[in-house]
């Protein structure tokens, strides 16, 4: 059992829209256990739309068709599917009461165009939209099932949720399939690999394990295809614990944890606060922990001291700390946390100063030196950065490094209790 | 002459992660007059890359992959396309060395998965990526053109417009097309095109206009197609010239000018310098300044005042206000605006204060309300925005709105000079 997602459409063709469709339909056929054998972007022409869903009715059980469904002339998708499927587009009577009622509603003329929403092939089940005039349609030959959707992405979400999953799992009658991710920090994708290539190889035939990367995390991924739920679950469990002692503190969390959120929930169960300043991450720190909802409870803000007269008149970093050691310095990353975390009242404080690039760079200093500090209420640690050329990089992965320093100091103090 | 796109990667296949880079790629190939036929997202799996690379060349000049080449096990488009082309895996020296380099400027061994990113097939030409290990690889077989480019969407977009490109051109002797793009803020895409409907209908045939949405502003493009480029580029700005009055203040730059980037010049220009203080948006505008190279010229830092007790004792905002108006208020807001000016003698400064949500809202001040100010050596001005009810929108689209406030204001300043 696998399907194919068909997004049908001028715009995401020519990559004038982000198709974020065919990610979350994905995700909703994976947690039911249908793999995805293909996804596809097709403009709005007929021979396109003919043979792509054709040849892939040739390979999959399930084909999911999204766009297309407009009231305008470039939509052509109803027209061909009743060609594709040989079933005559007919009036559905609800569907033209429901498109009516809703045009009613919005003030609009129920034209010919907005009537047209109501035709579909003779052969299709109707599957009803309540958030829009274009109807789902479920089709099935020879033992292949063809859901047409609207491009719509709430529409869409609301169809798929409402009446394509369940009548999915009904009809194919679906195994289980589950997943479980672990979230690392700290070692790259290679020295990883090669550090738990023993636990790998180890791994039993029908648990997968794959790679994810992201720009600051890397995430590890198990998988059980085809088994019964419960057992499966138990099984990634065990294998993600044989894991555990191998990986130490690159250990974050699971599923969607980030460094920060790691470092948020760490904060909010100790009843802690925190505050940054930064001078090379500009204000992304904050913008790190302020993205997450209810920051306020543990994130009192910061200082962006991007100039070195904010670094000494705002923060307290000495002149001479400046002038003898540089902006980029342990001193002064010290003095920024201490400073900032005194001037926020704060529990912790977090400090970056670096070279962001791409100009400025020393040879004692190349572009990418970053110098981080957290204080704590007991002393005051340190630590130096390197990353490579580029300006957004060398910001994002400063950020991330700083709040990990936090991570592992707040770990330690666990650990010590 | 048609092109098609293939990302390879489970990540994007089980719709863990969307694919941006399809939409890009698909947007650069159309600037240079190459049509996409057809976008698929396939598995790390052989038999799925060899069917749709080879299926794509039957139908299209141009193949070009993105994904499936990092170093681990589960990426393998290398060595399909090695399959695919009969061709051996042979050591690229130039790439050899330069990640050997790499890893050894990061501190990272230099291991045999590292080393593997060196192997290409002997039939391809390689594309050196300047910002990563994977290169990219260049293939032609029976007039077809296949193009391998790593995932990471920074490389994979300075690989395109460093080699693929400019490759292409030549390879395919593209006919010009001439592009140009102004940049508006502030008006709906739907305002705008009922109110500029005039102008476009007056466009001559060879030119045509698209509008390109995205999160916080509008970019207009008008392409010029088959014509000498010169004649091109002159009646393009002809036509952007009559535009300009239509727009008035709604104009902020050409090509790649943000509202920031055309405060920058502003203030630069004007000698001029600038702080921030923030609230809701946590950063996001110190970060938006920051990421700009040079931008210590004219951005000195700020605060991020998330808790009220920064704002109070920071930023000197009165409990009065605090206690009296709440803290998402006109009188908050300026006098965030006006104190983180004090704060770090800056030139203006700049301040928001809002509700980003999703919880937080209140009748009179629903999710999404935001007061902005910005504080310059003559007077404080204020404005409220009421967006919707996303987190991450709202902090983005109150960190542009407050910029632009500025950019208003110098602009008025300009203009009355």
């Amino acid at each position: 059992m696998q399907a194919d997602i068909i997004t049908i459409g001028d715009e995401i063709l020519i990559g004038q829209i982000i198709d974020t469709n065919s990610a979350w339909i994905a995700a909703r056929l994976g947690e039911v256990g249908i793999p995805i054998r293909r996804k596809y972007s097709i403009g709005d022409r007929r021979e396109e739309i003919l043979d792509a869903v054709g040849g892939s009715m040739l390979h999959s059980e399930l084909t999911i068709i999204t766009g297309g469904l407009g009231p305008t002339k470039d939509d052509i998708t109803k027209k061909v599917l009743a060609e594709l499927f040989s079933s005559p587009l007919v009036r559905h009577e609800d569907t033209y009461n429901r498109v009516e009622r809703m045009m009613a509603a919005r003030g609009i003329e129920f034209n010919a165009l907005n009537q047209s929403q109501a035709l579909v092939p003779e052969c299709c089940t109707v599957l009803t939209n309540h958030k829009g005039t274009a109807p789902g349609m479920w089709f099935e030959k020879d033992g292949r099932v063809v859901v047409s959707l609207p491009g719509v992405p709430f529409e869409m979400e609301a169809l798929m949720s409402e009446s394509v999953l369940p009548k999915l799992q009904e009809h194919f009658a679906l195994e289980a399939v589950v997943h479980r991710t672990l979230i690392t920090y700290g070692m790259a994708e290679s020295m990883l690999a090669e550090h738990i290539a023993s636990w790998e190889e180890a791994l039993p035939s029908h648990i997968r394990l794959a790679y994810l990367p992201s720009p600051s995390q890397l995430r590890l991924r198990l998988s059980a295809y085809n088994v019964d739920r419960e057992r499966a679950e138990q099984e990634i469990d065990k294998q993600f614990e044989r894991l555990l002692p191998l990986l130490g503190d690159i250990f974050v969390g699971w599923e969607d944890e980030t460094v920060q959120s790691a470092v948020a929930k760490m904060l909010i169960k100790r009843g802690e606060t925190l505050s940054a300043a930064e001078s090379c991450t500009g204000g992304t720190i904050s913008a790190k922990f302020t993205a997450m909802s209810g920051a306020s409870e543990y994130y009192w803000g910061g200082v962006v001291s991007y100039d070195n007269s904010v670094k000494e008149n705002v923060l307290g970093v000495s002149r001479h700390n400046l002038d003898t050691y540089g902006a980029v310095s342990e001193q002064v990353a010290r003095q920024m946390a201490e400073g900032v975390r005194r001037l926020c009242g704060t529990t912790y404080g977090i400090a970056t100063t670096g070279i962001a690039g791409p100009t400025g760079g020393t040879p004692d200093k190349p572009v990418g030196t970053v110098w981080m500090a957290v204080a704590t209420p007991t002393k005051t640690i340190a630590k130096v950065v390197q990353h490579g050329k580029i300006r957004a990089v060398n910001i994002e992965r400063a950020a991330t490094a700083a709040i990990n320093l936090l991570r592992l100091e707040l770990q330690k103090m666990d650990d010590e209790k």
